[in-house]
């Protein structure tokens, strides 16, 4: 039986407001909780599960090191749930502490005010993919710990580091990075050979990057389009370039 | 004042059965509806705007051919719309005869049991912006009608023909058709040489391609992973492997 308290608690945590206060975020289901748990990236704080599920995660052997399980019935699962069909499970985690990204040698991806929690969940996914290891995000980014994104990134979440940071002043110590800006106005993609220090920014669904961050770009990049749509989507766009740009 | 028939009507539009039924579909908004009318693929049938709204088409003297045009209060189309927050216009229009797909000189794209509308109405606008003109569905994929598809196309609806029917039925007497199926197995898609007569086949979200066309494809296709993700989203697939195989 679980309090009223504790299902008014993990409700507040679809809004960002209360997974910045207590620190927390939610995740959900048989195929995102016990990956991320696998994952060991965050502390689990607590297991919420019916009792079959419970049963089949005893016989695999899921290895917990931290928190506490509590066995619900579906009544309770759909009362905590954010998803319109929940399922199995959900599981509270703690956030992990955001410090500033040391720059590695492999490329970068920096998103410029992406609104879309759907494509930010695909476009970490998609980083994981092509071997990309930190994505640094504007403030005003779409917030990586909002249920749809921890959803869509499947573990990635775990694997890959997101970091929220003013993109200019993150940049302007760092002269050796060289800076390409996803563009409809830009160079084709293939002419631009992959190397070492490059740092990859998309920007908004409507907008495209700021202007501010096109000024200093080394380059603009664009996709060449044959047919007639206005655009791509953002994830889409993110794909094709890092399979360009991320070469085995 | 709209009657509430007409609204119990326009609601039903969001279920395929009344769809099927009545011949037409339901596109909303000040982006998608204009430029759908501009396609000139589907024929108007009635056009729903407030009174702002039309007075603004008036004067960009948006070109209507056919259907009625009603005005109507922001409270009636929250009434009609399947939209969260429905803006300025919902139109109706009518679906296309769907004849069997000639098939042309380019690249042609197959969609086996995909499910997630999100995903279809991104595929479909990937696919005009690489210039594909033609995508045969499996009778089991989503419906490419469906209001979520209608919304994230944007007019790439107008602009793609999209077919349903039997896959292995259509591909049989064609056998001139170069059949390549994305597949976690495949050759690296760098490896295939663009050409003409390529057929694309991208599977479902969970299963991948049925069996049943892995065995008469000519290539199985993968996109090289460097990191750990599990899969790529559909979409991203679809956009990454069309990038290579729809070159200018």
């Amino acid at each position: 039986m679980v309090s009223k308290s504790s299902v008014k608690y993990i409700q507040s945590l679809q809004q960002k407001k209360f997974r910045d206060e207590y620190g927390v975020f939610v995740a959900e289901g048989p195929k995102v909780v016990p990956e991320l748990v696998a994952t060991q990236t965050f502390e689990l704080i607590a297991l919420y599960g019916t009792n079959q599920w419970l049963l089949e995660q005893e016989k695999s052997r899921m290895e917990i090191s931290s928190g506490e399980i509590f066995e619900i019935s579906q009544a309770e699962l759909e009362r905590m749930s954010g998803l319109k069909s929940p399922h199995s499970c959900l599981a509270i985690f703690r956030k992990k502490e955001t410090i500033p990204p040391v720059p590695t040698d492999s490329l970068i991806l920096m998103l410029d005010e992406l609104q879309d929690p759907g494509n930010l969940g695909t476009i970490i996914r998609t980083a994981d993919w092509f071997g990309v290891k930190q994505i640094i995000c504007s403030p005003e980014t779409a917030d990586c710990y909002n249920p749809k994104v921890v959803q869509s990134t499947m573990a990635s979440l775990g694997r890959v580091e997101v970091y929220y940071q003013d993109l200019r002043a993150w940049l302007a110590p760092r002269k050796d990075k060289i800076l390409l800006c996803s563009s409809l106005q830009g160079v084709p993609l293939s002419d631009i050979e992959p190397a070492a220090n490059q740092v990859l920014v998309i920007g908004n669904e409507s907008k495209g990057v700021n202007a501010s961050l096109l000024a200093i770009a080394r380059e603009l990049i664009n996709i060449p389009k044959i047919g007639e749509a206005e655009s791509l989507n953002a994830a889409v766009a993110t794909g094709i370039m890092l399979s360009h740009l991320c070469k085995l």
